[in-house]
């Protein structure tokens, strides 16, 4: 457990993640079990069922993968997360089944897609009448703020996590910095940012469902409710400003947060912009350039590390590529999973000393 | 009348502007007195009952003033348009009255609010039983598209209005452009990406109040639903990469319409980032470069031309800061209201020509 601040209380919490437990396919059920803070009792996944969570996607430990909800009722959850995200974000049947039955069964539901079991009649009246709580975690609250700025006048050091792409790892390395800066004594909170930010901190703002206007606002609201109390504020990334579909959140984050720091996270294999043809990802050096300009208004935040998503490479095409990051660019580079975040950890300490903060 | 594809059919239209009928406080009523295809009959405010729009805002002719909705009746209206936008968007208690007295009186009602007409049980109530149509111009839509960076492929030439701050004229010099280039032969669509422009075209999408995993998304689509069926895509800006609270939407657009060429937009007496204490607008220069740079990795836009709002400056200092910005961007500069959109026309007719589109 990472988080200090939490609006959801700890739950014996199952997940069902049917078809498709696995590191790629469910994030929500992955990221809460390595990172959450809520007791795991089962996974649903009836096409792994007999093996453990750590057999399947090499953490977890022994929690088991079993065939069905009645099955997974057997260890008393109080709580179920709906561990993938079908594209799209809305509803498939079946999920919709499971939930009526875990509701049924006396479960909070616990879920991020974009189909909202609230704005469900039959979900939300069922739920209703069996007194459970329905958690629609990117459903955005009512009486948004808008962004003004304010970050700037945080009494706590501020870093956020900024990517040359999707989907590379921005959340993990904000959760392993956060964990290792803790074990060192370090007051750090979490902001999170993304649904599976969310779920794993239990606190936070779907920025990617948020209306335009208020994106920033929220943002800014939540790294203003910490203010002071953390030595620290590690802000989930998402997108990334090269990302013609997704850099409007990213931005957001940027305006909303008005860090002191960031840290550029990249992964080694990708060469184009996700899902966009032919678009190269340029140096590192181009891609943050406009991190720093756009922020430049507020505060010019410093590029305080880097953090290379290894994965598919060699250990030695991981630490020639590390070294080649520290030469571009000047500060310490590192694969916070494969050797650990105790660098970026260093760096952001070094950088908040410097500062006088 | 500036629209050549709108969802909404022309209407025999009233407007309410109860203690707000001016330039300032009821922006969606003097664009569509401006701008728009529909016939207006009267505005109601019953604290300038009794002129002419002429009077009041400078345009308009003898659309009268009147007292109450009871008054503007006699005109025999279809529909009637909410022309202010209460601070935070929300439905004051007066506004919910007058809407469900434009219902029985058999009006379709056209509103700008983040509070949806359609989500409120009574008035949604009253307007079926009556078969009238709500029009929540800021309701997104279901199923909303994902960016991919499509715009890339557009046969039309697009340019995208961009500002140096909120609420400067962006929309205004779109349309200004749009009807100068229609007189002229010029085929040219005018995509709306907020409220007003919205209920000026009758269609387009409200981006503000889009979720940011869709923003860019819709305006992509929208460029590209015209593709090719106009000469030339005019898409209207918001907000500014300088503003915390609203930058995300702007790159939006940029990332959504990746423009051929985009218009600078500036007022002169502002000085500071609007809302945003202590933080000045910088030179034109700087606030240019993040447009052109943040494009880049798709289609690098042309700075055509600089669109100067001078209002409340002597025409001797109007005229001298035109000089000034043509001679620190080497492009053509003027206002457009003061001065005519012809400059900017002209400006970018050459520069579709010279890229050979």
């Amino acid at each position: 457990m990472t988080v200090s601040k939490q609006a959801i209380p700890p739950k014996r919490l199952i997940h069902l993640a049917e078809g498709k437990f696995s590191l790629r396919n469910s994030k929500m059920t992955t990221g809460v079990l390595r990172y959450g803070y809520h007791t795991n009792l089962a996974v649903i996944d009836s096409t792994q069922a007999g093996k453990t969570a750590e057999q399947v996607i090499g953490f977890g430990g022994a929690v088991p993968v079993v065939a069905s909800l009645k099955e997974a009722l057997a260890f008393k959850p109080e709580a179920m997360l709906i561990g993938i995200t079908p594209a799209g974000g809305q509803l498939p049947d079946y999920m919709r089944a499971a939930i009526l039955e875990a509701i049924d069964a006396g479960l909070d539901v616990y879920a991020g897609l974009h189909d909202f079991m609230e704005e469900d009649p039959e979900i939300s009246a069922a739920a209703k009448a069996k007194g459970v709580k329905l958690w629609d975690i990117r459903r955005p609250g009512k009486k948004l703020p808008v962004g003004g700025g304010l970050a700037r006048w945080s009494k706590s050091y501020i870093s956020l996590m900024v990517g040359s792409d999707c989907a590379i790892g921005k959340m993990t390395v904000a959760l392993e910095v956060d964990r290792c800066a803790k074990k060192q004594g370090i007051k750090t909170e979490f902001i999170a940012t993304g649904q599976c930010g969310i779920a794993i901190a239990g606190w936070g703002s779907p920025i990617d469902a948020i209306p335009g206007d208020f994106m920033a606002g929220c943002v800014e609201r939540d790294v203003m409710s910490v203010d002071g109390n953390a030595d620290m504020i590690l802000v989930e990334g998402q997108g990334s400003l090269l990302h013609p579909g997704f850099s409007s959140v990213t931005l957001a984050l940027l305006h909303g947060s008005i860090p002191h720091s960031i840290i550029l996270n990249h992964q080694l294999t990708r060469k184009e912009i996700s899902n966009i043809k032919d678009v190269p990802i340029p140096s590192l050096t181009q891609v943050i350039q406009p991190y720093l300009d756009l922020a430049s208004p507020f505060r010019r935040p410093h590029l305080v590390g880097v953090s290379l998503n290894t994965s598919g490479t060699s250990e030695e095409e991981a630490r020639a590529a590390i070294a080649a990051a520290e030469r571009e660019l000047g500060v310490p580079a590192t694969d916070p999973i494969r050797f650990g975040p105790d660098k970026l950890v260093a760096a952001l300490a070094d950088h908040k000393k410097r500062i006088g903060m």
